[in-house]
C-alpha cells in the first residue's frame, strides 16, 4: 500500500514508509517499542545516552532481532563538564532532606550519572553494529567521529532549536535536521549559548529552518496526532519526531506511575526545568519540580545534577510516588493515547492522511 | 472569486471572505491598515486599549469611512490594579538613570498610562458605534457589559492561552476563541493564575483547544505566511490572527526604527518580558529588555509599569534609537514582509491555497 506523503525526501533518505520517527527518549524507549514502530513502517529509536557499551550492544541486538527494518540509535553529544570545585555543596545540602525522606544513600558521587557523551569506545561499538541511522542531541561529536560514522553509510540526524543551530548542523554535514520546538518534551537539544535562546515554538521554528537549510527537516514538539503530522508538512517539514505520543504504548519502558500521571496531565502542566539533570528539559510539574524552581542557581552542570537526583527518581518510582520522579513530557501530553505501537502508527497515518485530504 | 477554505464557520460567523485576522496591536494598527485588510477580504482590527473614548470614535469613524466591510475593535479586559503602596519606589529608582539619559521628566504618575480597561463609558461609545466585531485581551469584561454588546448582534472574540481559559471563554458566551500560542508577539492574553502557565506553543495549543470547545478557533502565534495558515487549518483551526506579519506594511503606525529593527530580527531574538507594561509580552530583545531582566521582581503591576516606561519608549523612538523602545514582535519575525496590506493579504491567500493543495 502506498501513501501519498506530500514530501518523500526523508522517507527515501532513511528507507522508511511513513515519515514518523519515534523519539529516542532515554529510559522510556525500549527495543520492543523501537522494533514495533519500525515494523509498522515508521522509524523506531533507542535512546542510548544512558547506556554502557555493553547495554548498547544488547539493546541494539534485541531490536535488530525483532525488526529487519531501519531503526535509529541516539546519543548525547555534549561536552563533559568540569566537576564544580565545591562538589555542588549547596545542591547536596538542599537534596539531603529528600535523601533522608526516601531513605537513599546520602552522598552520591558527582560522576555516578549513567549519562555519557559520545566517546571513542562508543564510536567503535557503533561502527561494529553498523546502524542505518544515528541521531545526536546537544549538537554533534567531533568531526573525525562524525566522518567515521558517515563513511559507513550511516544517516546522521541531529536537533536544532534555532535557525543558526540548523545552519551549523547542515554545515557539519548532517543528512536531516530535527527542528525541536519549545513545545517538545524532554531535554532541549540547544547546543549554542545562551540556552534560553532555544525557546522557539514549533510553529514558528519549523518554516524558518525549512527556509534556511536544504536538507530534510523533521518537525518535533507538540505533535501527537495526525493533525500535527499534516500541519508539519504544511509548514514545510518532511516528517515528524514524536515522543510523548509513544510513552503510553505498552511496549515503552515508562513506569506505572509515569503512565498514570501522564494520562491526567493538562496542557499547562509541564515546564522546562534544569532540576533533574542540569540541562533544561520539559517535564510534568510535580513536587520536586516546584520545590526546585527557586534553586535553579544551585543546580550542578549537566549531567552532574543527574548524579545527585537519579537515586531520588528511582526511589520515588519504586514507591509508586510521582513526587520526586523525572517525568519528561511535552505540551501535547493530553493527546497521548495508550495504544500498542503498531496500532498507534497505523492510527497516526490514517489521521494524517485524512487531515491532508480534508485541507484540500 | 470563491476560495475553498477547508472550514468556513469563522468566515461565515464574521462575514469575511478570507479567515485572516490582522491582530489589533495597539499603537501599531491604524485605520488605514485595518481598512486595507478588510477591503482585501480579511478582518482588519484596531487596538483600542490605549485610546480615550474620543480617540476610539475618531479611529472607528476613519476606518468605517474607508471600508464598508466588517472590521474588529479590540479592548483590554484586565482588572485595574491597586496602586502599590510604595509607589513603585525601587522601579522608579532604577529607571531614574534612563530618565536622565533621555532627558525626560523624572516622576511620572503611576496613573499616566493610556492603557485602560473596558469601562462603562467605553461600553456606551461602543454601543453607539455598532461594531460588527469586538475582541478582548486579558479575559472578558463583566457579564452585563458582554450581554449588552451581544444583544446588538456584535460578534465577540477573546484570547485563550490554555485549554482551561478556552473553556471559560466558551462558557462566558464568546462566539470564537483566539488560541494564542507562546510563539506570539505582544502581550500574552493569559487571564488565569499563574500567568506562567500560559506558555504553550501554538502547535501544541491549537488542537487541544479545538478538541475542548465547539466554537470556531482562531490560531495565533508564529503564523506569518501561507504555510502557517495551511498548518493552522490542519490543526483544526478555522482561521488565523497574524500581527507581526503586518507590522512592516506601509499602512501600519510602526515607527521607522521599529521597522528597521524588525527587518533584522532573528528567530531567537525575542523574549517574553514584563519590563514594558507589567504584563508578560513578547518583544524584540534590546538594551532595555536585557537590562531589566534581573529586575522583574521590581516591575509594577500592569498597566502601572507602562506609566513609568512609556516616556522612555517615546523619547527613544523620537531619537531614532532602538535602545529603550518597546518593539513587540513574535517568533516568526523573520517571515514578516514589507508589502502593502492588500498585497500581503492576497499573497497570504495564494500561499495558503498553494500549501493546502500541495499537501493533498
Amino acid at each position: 500500500m502506498s501513501f501519498p506523503w506530500p514530501r518523500t525526501d526523508l522517507t527515501e533518505l532513511i528507507g522508511i514508509e511513513h515519515p514518523i520517527i519515534q523519539a529516542p527518549m532515554a529510559g522510556v524507549a525500549s527495543p520492543a517499542l523501537a522494533a514495533a514502530v519500525s515494523n509498522a513502517g515508521g522509524l523506531g529509536s533507542l535512546g542510548c545516552g544512558e547506556m554502557t557499551v555493553e547495554q548498547l550492544r544488547e539493546s541494539f541486538g534485541e531490536t535488530r532481532a525483532w525488526t529487519a527494518r531501519p531503526f535509529n540509535i541516539n546519543f548525547f553529544a555534549h561536552e563533559a563538564p568540569e566537576h564544580p570545585s565545591d562538589d555542588a555543596a549547596a545542591m547536596r545540602g538542599w537534596l539531603a532532606g529528600y535523601y533522608q525522606e526516601l531513605d537513599v544513600r546520602e552522598s552520591p558521587s558527582l560522576s555516578e550519572t549513567p549519562m555519557r557523551s559520545f566517546d571513542a569506545a562508543t564510536l567503535r561499538a557503533v561502527l561494529e553494529l553498523e546502524p542505518q541511522i544515528v541521531s545526536f542531541h546537544f549538537g554533534l561529536p567531533a568531526h573525525d567521529m562524525l566522518d567515521a560514522l558517515k563513511s559507513t553509510g550511516t544517516v546522521i540526524l541531529s536537533s536544532a532549536t534555532t535557525v543558526s543551530e540548523a545552519r551549523r548542523l547542515e554545515a557539519a554535514g548532517v543528512h536531516a535536521i530535527i527542528a525541536q520546538g519549545y513545545d517538545a518534551g524532554g531535554h532541549r537539544g540547544t547546543f549554542s549559548e545562551p540556552i534560553a535562546a532555544g525557546s522557539i515554538g514549533t510553529f514558528a521554528l519549523v518554516p524558518q529552518i525549512v527556509d534556511a537549510v536544504s536538507v530534510p527537516v523533521i518537525a518535533a514538539g507538540g505533535i501527537a496526532d495526525g493533525r500535527g503530522i499534516a500541519a508539519a508538512f504544511a509548514l514545510g517539514a518532511s516528517g515528524v519526531q514524536m515522543g510523548t505520543a509513544f510513552i503510553l504504548c505498552p511496549e515503552s519502558a515508562a513506569s506505572p506511575v509515569y503512565r498514570e500521571v501522564l494520562r491526567q496531565t493538562r496542557d499547562d502542566e509541564t515546564v522546562v526545568t534544569r532540576a533533574f539533570t542540569g540541562r533544561p528539559a520539559r517535564a510534568i510539574v510535580n513536587r520536586f519540580v516546584e520545590e526546585m524552581a527557586p534553586r535553579e542557581d544551585d543546580v550542578a552542570p549537566f549531567p552532574l545534577q543527574d548524579s545527585l537526583t537519579l537515586a531520588l527518581h528511582v526511589a520515588s518510582v519504586a514507591r509508586g510516588s510521582k513526587d520526586l520522579a523525572a517525568m519528561l513530557a511535552g505540551q501535547a501530553s493530553p493527546l497521548a493515547r495508550a495504544l500498542p505501537a503498531a496500532a498507534l502508527v497505523e492510527t497516526l497515518v490514517c489521521e494524517a492522511q485524512e487531515a491532508l485530504a480534508r485541507e484540500k
